[in-house]
């Protein structure tokens, strides 16, 4: 393997215990973790087109319940089926293909307990927000580096480098290469046999998706969930052909990927980025493509699509959370929560704009109001996503972290470490809108936790006042005052006493307020500390 | 007919051509107006039950085509077909029916052109907004009265006299009655046969409903558009049993009011009001009902859902328009303009709160903030709806506006006769957002009329400033200044010279800005006088 030596450095640096990667035909695995990727690895037939001549997929079994997962070629007559079991205990497995060598094999293995830090996929949870398979909630601090896995390897590990000291847990990233920083990091793999500009459609191009899966193992193993892009509209001048396959050729992309990647636990399918952008389809491939996906994943790993200027149809069945750009949504405490009423699905802002100093606007933000967005999604019940495009001088290429990865250069992660920490100390179920027709500023859970937040308002102090859900006479609690930006907490002395005021509304039975710095981006927390709770008279869905 | 001599009245002042009600079995007229009401009556069979026992339809042709419309019961032995023609010139009619004495039926007759002050009924038109049949666009200012119709008749017809003096031209209004306010005016007539708590649901009532047809055909001759609210919540001790239906008869009063109404040209059917609060039912039965008025009625009008704390899919194809409750999304000018994007269909905000002195925070507006709401909306390019409850001092029953009719106490109406006046000036293809992603205050047509809001700011000055679309180097612009509460429109002296500023905006080429009063609810009016046009690069789904 001479052409990878960094690869095959990163692959025995990283590989699971049956991984096998580049190691064909060996003997599979008799252990692996729960959650973790178990594969097979088979010797098949070499010639013709392994990928349009033969079909291979095992049935996986425990006793209690069987799962097939389709196998793909890697190629060098290398065939593999991968596999991401969901229980402990003993699983046993049977091979059917189109070809004899690769039919009715068969072995077993054992699942072992996960492995510190494997919590297993994310899923939806409580309607509006995500938990891990094993029940730990997810709080998504999301960033985004489109095609930082089209660059040379050391770019490649800074990126990894950053984002391992970064707050983010969730990385949006395209399959394909963009043309944008193309001009001193040209993509040197393409998804499809044959030249860049020239795809062979009909044989897909091993050594790329190698250097995918390596890289989403590498995400997973810094805890980073990979939302990965299956297309987009970022070829500019449209040479490499991959937003005009073929609707055959289109499908089996999918279906290859899914099989390639849908036993990583961290993966997320994101249909497209801008979808609308994309010229050459319709929305109703747009829903082709999901149930492609939906049909071939076993694991039923979360899904979405983004946004241009025209909003997808999220309520669409196969569509598991909102994925959104819309920078005007979350200019303001709480407005994004409109989507939530209308979707009944988590919704993620992964474009409230970018921190930038670019010539469009939509990469402008300051690093206060990108940290202003985060917050202001939070207490909706919703979640936001970063990236930054800050152009250094004299660079022509614009190396950014949005395109390319490498550093950040913004002052925005620190505060989103900060918030990250705010949303992993509160409520377990996330947190939602307290009073959402009529007061947007807070959320949280009913009589037990608050965070109000102002936004842009620079208020001298508030005057404690509650919706009534969850609270009673002599319900108790403590308040701190917290500053987003210099992420500082300051308990407010002594204790507030409901006592209510109006058919809506408990205040302190001392009638105290809350001294407030007169800042921009202040928040505070209320927790509840003792005293009856009260009864919940307007219930969200599925409370 | 000695119990209806008022009713018998208004049917002789408000009948059409062929009304023909309670003349049994009278001869059609021989002419009717283009989207006027073509009513056949046929005499039939009295006996066993002729709701369950007897189907009739009628078969309306021009020789290019072919409408089905099906009949009703009217009592009394009395069978009749009702019929909307959209198109003038000859047609012909034949009849099927279950039983002889209704089938093999025929006649004919002439459409005319339709009368002065008829447009047809309204459509959806331009994807976000409504156009009657003939293109005339229709600017929705709407009102509810839920109950009127179940009102001693003196209330009833001051109830028109007010909308006749009023600016409204659409009114949401219930079949069933409600509880509310009946102790002094308790409901005397009921849907089904029997007892208002004893319904029989195998039979109608057509006195019942021959009330509703008078009461909907004066609104159509007032020029208002009917908002038929077909189910509602409003039984608060379920003695009515209008919300425990059994399915089948669900659909069959459905059909039957389709039946009676749909050749009515002002009706809108409404599923319901506070769909989510009506506790018997589930999301796919009012699904259903949606598909059972839609394949019921031959003419397509328009078909919406209203919510109280879980919003509809609207996105459902059957739904033509959204109707939402949801006073937050209106608070602030143009932030309603999201729900826009996630329907792509006209957003009529029919509960944004109402003004009043209730109770309940949900009608507590004043009138001022009434104004407000409507002009936050109408700038996102959607559409608001009024009413009011005022309580008079001692009155125990509560007779407002929102749920019996009477007058008009409060002090928007004229404030909204204005923002009408101003919206049927405007862009006959209606208002649209014109920088949606960044700027919420501006709605209008690009490059040629701006209606610019400030709602609740009191900026002392606006410097002319405006995106790019649609605008060139030198186009230019009369500007005027609105106080929507005041109803002054303010002329600004000289002209604005369109000159590029930066990628996206325009400024005024001598740097002019406008004074402003610095008052809430200022608003400015933008509309082009000359200079060339530019170019519009953000196009809207359908520009």
């Amino acid at each position: 393997m001479p052409r990878f030596p960094r690869f095959l450095l990163a692959v025995l640096a990283f590989a699971l215990p049956a991984a096998g990667q580049l190691r064909a035909a060996a003997p599979a695995a008799t252990t692996v973790e729960q959650w973790g990727t178990y594969e097979i690895a088979l010797q098949g037939p070499a010639d013709g087109n392994p990928f349009l001549d033969v079909t291979l997929r095992a049935d996986f079994s425990n006793g209690a319940k069987t799962v097939t997962v389709d196998g793909f070629y890697d190629g060098d007559g290398v065939y593999r089926i991968r596999f991401m079991p969901d229980t402990t205990g003993r699983w046993t497995w049977f091979t059917h293909s189109t070809r004899w060598p690769l039919t009715q094999k068969r072995g077993a293995f054992t699942v072992t307990a996960p492995s510190k830090g494997n919590h297993g996929p994310v899923r939806v949870a409580n309607f509006y927000h995500f938990a891990y398979a094993d029940g730990t909630p997810f709080k998504q601090i999301g960033t985004t580096c489109y095609t930082w896995t089209h660059r040379p390897a050391e770019v490649e590990e800074q990126t990894l480098a950053t984002l391992a000291a970064s707050p983010f847990n969730k990385l949006r990233m395209c399959v394909f290469p963009q043309t944008h920083g193309t001009s001193t990091m040209p993509p040197t793999r393409f998804p499809f046999a044959g030249e860049g500009t020239k795809p062979d459609y009909t044989r897909f191009n091993p050594e790329f998706f190698q250097h995918l899966d390596k890289r989403v193992g590498q995400l997973r193993d810094l805890g980073i969930e990979c939302d990965l892009i299956l297309f987009h509209p970022y070829d500019d001048d449209h040479i490499w052909g991959l937003d005009t396959m073929p609707p055959d050729v289109e499908d089996r992309y999918l279906r290859y990927i899914v099989a390639r990647l849908g036993a990583y636990r961290n993966i997320w399918w994101s249909m497209a980025n801008e979808y609308d952008f994309v010229r050459t389809k319709t929305e109703a491939d747009w829903d082709r493509y999901f149930r492609v996906v939906q049909a071939a994943d076993p694991y039923g790993h979360l899904r979405s699509i983004h946004n241009g200027k025209v909003i997808y149809n999220h309520n669409q069945p196969w569509v598991t959370h909102v994925s959104l750009q819309n920078g005007l949504a979350t200019t303001d405490p709480g407005k994004i929560q409109l989507y939530r009423d209308v979707y009944r699905k988590p919704i993620v802002v992964d474009e409230a704009e970018y921190e930038g100093n670019h010539i469009y606007r939509w990469a402008q933000l300051t690093s206060r109001e990108m940290v202003h967005r985060f917050w202001a999604c939070t207490i909706a019940g919703t979640y936001a996503g970063h990236s930054e495009f800050f152009v250094q001088p004299g660079d022509a290429s614009e190396f950014v972290w949005l395109g390319q990865g490498g550093v950040l250069r913004g002052e925005s992660a620190p505060r989103l470490a900060f918030l990250r920490k705010i949303m992993e100390d509160g409520p377990a179920t996330g947190i939602d809108p307290i009073d959402k027709w009529w007061e947007p500023r807070v959320g949280g859970k009913p009589g037990e936790y608050y965070l109000w937040y102002f936004g842009h308002e620079k208020p001298a102090s508030w005057t404690f006042q509650l919706y009534r859900d969850g609270i009673a006479e002599g319900t108790t609690f403590a308040v701190e005052v917290i500053d987003t930006w210099e992420m500082t907490i300051t308990p407010v002395s002594g204790e507030f006493v409901a006592k209510k005021k109006d058919r809506y509304s408990f205040v302190d039975a001392a009638g105290r307020s809350v001294a407030l710095p007169g800042r921009d981006g202040i928040a505070l927390r209320i927790r509840r500390t003792g005293g009856p709770a009260g009864e919940i008279s307007d219930k969200p869905p599925g409370y």
